[in-house]
């Protein structure tokens, strides 16, 4: 092969269930796609990598060989760009801390050069290249999942910080003494925005008062972000209410990062974007009550319009490059 | 003149009473300095920045001409680094918006490439180029004035964001519905840690308690950060108690920004400083306690070591070169 940029990557969504592999080529088309289970290959990492490499091979023959591969991307919890390594995962099945995945990777796959980023900072990447950010150099991507992530894209370059773990604006404390939340702190974002935090938020509501609501036939402990959304959707007051506090938060915690990087853009992904305007409106509008007056009304607000099942992928895969 | 680096740049300290100009040379020494009154030039920048010119001549002169300049820098309240223009500048004596200073001076001066950015930033920048952070890649300058202002680093490189307005931690929201902000809005970092966020501090601990105080000599109306400075290093109780708390306000502040982009330093500069370990204490004690896990104990703190009658000069004068 020459130096001249080859026709594809590999990218890997690594979740705690499942590791989802896919084939891209430039003009971000998955061609082909390959699911393992994460667990279950052997308490060591290197018996999960080789039974990914293994069951990934006839996918690379499909589309040449390794030699048509440029790199591989993976999007994983708690990795760390700079050193390669997943630094800890509680919800993965590997014990200890500092996993060298990227490293793993690379020599199961002939020596291909992997990076590894965490799903966030994937996702951020992953629109500058296929997505909304194409043409944006200061953007915050958020992604509202069980947790809240971002990637924060400061003139053009994702920002890794001095550890390759910078752009954790879930944990940014929005309510001093608030919500208790899964790192030890409270008031994190996280805490009110995230699937999780949504489900707690409508909890505490319906706990608090007796509003008739159709989230009222779910049993409080099964009710899920979902359900909130769904019923926002069919016009149910509790629920529109509890989307309204969720937009709300996210709204005033995206006019304090503003002061940040001042961008031209927050690009949000996920599950609780599928509510659309039901918390893009609240977002909005905190944000434009409480932004600093210099940076009023320049930043746009947008839904990620990646294919949900297949952004994850695409995001690991544009670091393949 | 060859397209070698030329020996000097000139830096240009702009506040609301004083325009210091320093010539500086390579290693961050002030060959020549030359103040003028800011106000009183007549109604447009021009007739400031031609009287400016003028009274600058000479010393350019002794350093050989404008041919042994390599540019200049300014650095002053709300300047745009983008546009080259002070965007709306309330203290300062030329009414409308968008004075485009860069430009007049680099006309003014013989197409001189001439670069302006605010105060924070231009310390950022001289703590680059001259001072602690010569060799860093992510840090966080705070500057601690009769307001609080920041400068970001990410990878080496200032934080501009979309407009050039980036990096104004000042006015991030640190307690919801808190102390009413110049800038209409409530509880920024601001209204606790700049100086006249000291003093405010004072005043309601003062005013609330009747704990005996060395400040109670001083009529309310007058108390200033200063004085609670002085007071702390004799031993006050009850100064001590205020510059706890604003090194904890600024401590907790700092766990947040740490979310951003994982500094490996934070630098804090201006009067309040003086007051050394009374403040740095409890901003570390604050820090360490509220920061997420994952950056935990990687950031350190210092105290800018530059002149601080020289060190707005040569922030600006770094964006000379």
């Amino acid at each position: 092969m020459t130096s001249e940029k080859k026709p594809y990557v590999i990218g890997l969504d690594l979740g705690g269930t499942n590791s989802v592999f896919g084939i891209v080529d430039a003009n971000g088309y998955v061609v082909e796609q390959v699911s393992v289970k994460t667990a279950g290959h052997g308490p060591e990492p290197q018996h999960y990598v080789s039974d990914c490499v293994e069951a990934l091979m006839p996918a690379i023959e499909k589309v040449g060989g390794l030699g048509n591969i440029q790199g591989m991307g993976i999007g994983a919890p708690n990795a760390n760009y700079y050193t390669g390594c997943i630094e800890f995962a509680p919800n993965l099945p590997w014990s200890g801390t500092n996993i060298p995945l990227a490293d793993l990777f690379s020599k199961a796959l002939g020596g291909l050069r992997v990076t590894i980023t965490n799903d966030a900072n994937a996702a951020a990447q992953g629109e500058m290249m296929y997505g909304l950010a194409k043409d944006m150099k200061n953007f915050i991507m958020i992604t509202l999942g069980t947790g809240v992530g971002s990637g924060i894209v400061c003139d053009g370059k994702l920002v890794y910080g001095s550890d390759g773990l910078a752009g954790e604006l879930g944990h940014v404390v929005v309510e001093p003494n608030g919500r208790q939340c899964g790192c030890g702190r409270k008031g994190c974002l996280e805490t009110y925005c995230s699937a999780t935090g949504v489900a707690r938020t409508a909890r505490q509501i319906l706990t608090e008062t007796d509003e008739p609501s159709l989230l009222r036939n779910i049993p409080l402990t099964e009710l899920e972000s979902k359900d909130v959304s769904i019923a926002a959707n069919q016009g149910d007051k509790v629920a529109k209410e509890i989307m309204d506090f969720t937009g709300h938060m996210l709204g005033i915690a995206c006019s304090n990062f503003a002061c940040f990087n001042s961008p031209e853009a927050f690009i949000f992904f996920g599950g609780l974007t599928k509510a659309g305007d039901l918390l893009m409106k609240p977002i909005k509008e905190a944000y434009d009550e409480n932004v600093l007056k210099c940076y009023a009304g320049k930043a746009r607000f947008y839904v990620s319009e990646l294919d949900d099942a297949k952004a994850a992928i695409l995001g690991a895969s544009s670091l393949g490059w």
